[in-house]
């Protein structure tokens, strides 16, 4: 294959590459190219939104490059050296073993495993000396590290940066030099961190790598960005039902999305399907190809097909309705009580309707009757709430805070 | 001695005392406390600036504390990694030793030997691996770096600053906690880095050092602080007739604030000698006795007085003016030409005078008659320059770049 049709494969979906010219010219020498991409050890249940890069990866593969699974065990064990972030503690050797082999299993669910290196950046950080580290934090400003997106709004609000979270993007960078990466891919999120990857290999003697960035895909609700603590996710070990299941409750506008960056569909396949729900085809049955798609993909056909059959089967019995809307509502350290939620998931036009139908006995949380309007949610439950026959939603609360994706 | 006694003493000339009463506590303890003093191998000479701090650690050692004179060769032996200052190359091992042991030499004119121990941070910091540096990092945040003084201005007025100046403080913080410190003095402008070292103690479980900050010593100029870049310095390595020349040429301002931050007069009898000046004493005869005691701390007592003598004698054949102002210009690549030294040195009205005089013959520099008005000084020079009889300056070209103290 030409440099140029690997090109166009592998742009579809991106949404920025650094340098295209540097990368035709990469892709036209011929040999397997080194090709990087990070994951963070402490969270290694993978969902959909990891394989939009993992996907890109296989493609990489298939094309005759290497896959470096670069698993940034180094930060994980040190953890928050605050000690402020509950959520960011340090983890053990043993952890990080465990959650890369978790992960590995989850990758090769997709990779190809002999094109595959699996790293630990632990290699080379684990016996770096401190006068490295010094070395290596005099190769960016505090202003360079101030633009980046999340530090300037931080720092901005007045919220407290750690010192330590500057030498992080260039723990990250240097991977890139120890890996002699020709190729890192990454989410746009990281896109600062995958430039500095760069700006340190030049200053080690080396080709900088070619950035290539690709979008955050949205959560089941459509709006914020798929992730575990969002619970708005599909788990690549999600059982078929739920993973089929999942998929049919998303929005026919996610669903487009959804079928650009995780489907093995051309985008002529695509456009052409999108022409055909135009002209009055429901887009119920492409809901139902897709979600078949995805169960199939990490259960086998057969398994993507019995969950076609078993969705269809219960919603002929009339149990639910086929799209359930989904709602993700912010639950303070206090909760949210009944009432609130009922109005903010557009349950009820206010709260003295929320009030009225509690009383009236018109309100069921996963299928009971729930009559104490002092019922208060709490971040990390999901429910399925019904006011009357007709309104319905299942409603995720989530805490503040998002994680990475 | 009393701990309040001793807190009197030690107060003298201080600007400030991070915590008082912890001081008192530490001082009623009985015990000899560890004072920690750091000192930057890259410039080994000392000068009058280095003794105000050095005469407080001989106070400490008299009343019975240990010195830590502590070299700080980590960071001397890194430089600075950008590779953009030129006058911070990162030294070698070879030249940090022979450094501090210039240095050790020079100190042990003032701060007796048996009651101090020499210290290399590189003990700790050279075997310190990458993660405790980064975890150490983790104990200060952004923000608060950039509060300090100097960070503040670079920062808002665009000048880079690089990540590996903001883990630098946190270095000389951590050699509190290597030493268990229990005192540390340094200039005002440290004060931060100072209080990095309570900081850091805390911690890491210690109880926080005292912190001692003493005020930065005005040059011989009166106006910028002592520095050799400057060369407004009296070194304490310098013959006796500099020594004792040197100190004759400071304004009568500047010798009171010499005399309290610098000489072993008690505050009353320097507060008895100004009344005396005021009352018509010659104000020369003050400043012969400290330029004669300062001889004779370097150089023992028969030196001091034999400098003063052979000053008189000079001063008797009318070779000099007692007392030349010292005017120091700031001299970027190109120098400075002839005319504007002239008229900045306020030896001449303005340009146009400088020329006409030049044109006269009525220009001496170091006792030559100079008639070029294209004559260039550079950065470094001192000379004495003449205009006529009466008007004399000895003028030092300094680079716009002052060294810390």
């Amino acid at each position: 294959m030409t440099p140029e049709a690997q090109l166009a494969l592998i742009e579809r979906g991106t949404v920025d590459i650094f340098v295209r010219d540097e990368l035709v010219k990469k892709l036209s020498e011929g040999r397997p190219l080194t090709v990087k991409a990070g994951f963070d050890p402490t969270a290694p249940d993978l969902h959909l939104g990891h394989t939009v890069l993992l996907n890109k990866l296989r493609l990489l593969q298939e094309l005759g490059h290497e896959v470096v699974f670069l698993v940034g065990d180094f930060t994980a064990l040190i953890g928050d050296p605050t000690g402020k972030s509950t959520t960011r503690p340090p983890l053990s050797e043993a952890e990080v073993a465990l959650n890369a082999k978790t992960y590995a299993e989850q990758v090769f669910r997709i990779l190809d495993r002999e094109r595959t290196r699996v790293a630990f950046n632990s290699e080379w950080f684990g016996t770096m000396h401190a006068a490295d580290m010094i070395r290596l934090a005099g190769q960016q400003t505090v202003a360079r590290m101030l633009e980046r997106d999340d530090f300037s709004k931080r720092y901005g609000s007045g919220q407290p940066i750690s010192i330590h979270e500057f030498l992080y993007p260039l723990v990250q960078g240097y991977d890139s030099v120890a890996l002699e990466a020709d190729i890192e891919l990454g989410g746009t999120d990281q896109t600062f961190n995958l430039l500095m990857g760069r700006q340190l290999q030049e200053h080690f003697g080396q080709r900088p790598q070619t950035v290539i960035t690709l979008p955050l895909l949205e959560g089941l609700d459509g709006v914020n960005k798929m992730s575990k603590s969002l619970n708005n996710y599909i788990g690549i070990t999600d059982p078929p039902d739920e993973m089929f299941g999942k998929t049919m409750r998303i929005s026919d506008t996610l669903m487009w999305r959804y079928y650009e960056l995780l489907s093995e569909d051309s985008l002529e396949q695509i456009a052409a399907r999108r022409v055909r729900v135009a002209q009055g085809e429901n887009p119920k049955h492409a809901k139902e190809d897709l979600a078949e798609a995805f169960t199939a993909r990490f259960h086998g056909p057969d398994a993507g097909l019995a969950a076609r059959e078993a969705f269809n089967a219960r919603f002929a019995r009339g149990e639910l309705p086929a799209d359930i809307p989904i709602v993700t509502l912010v639950a303070g350290a206090d909760g949210v009580p009944m009432g609130v939620a009922l109005r903010e998931a557009g349950l009820t036009a206010s709260s003295s309707e929320a009030m009225r139908m509690l009383k009236q006995g018109a309100v069921k949380v996963d299928g009971e009757r729930v009559q104490a309007a002092d019922l208060v949610f709490e971040a990390g439950q999901t429910v399925l709430i019904q006011v009357g026959k007709r309104r319905i939603a299942r409603v995720t609360f989530a805490t503040p805070e998002s994680d990475s994706q």
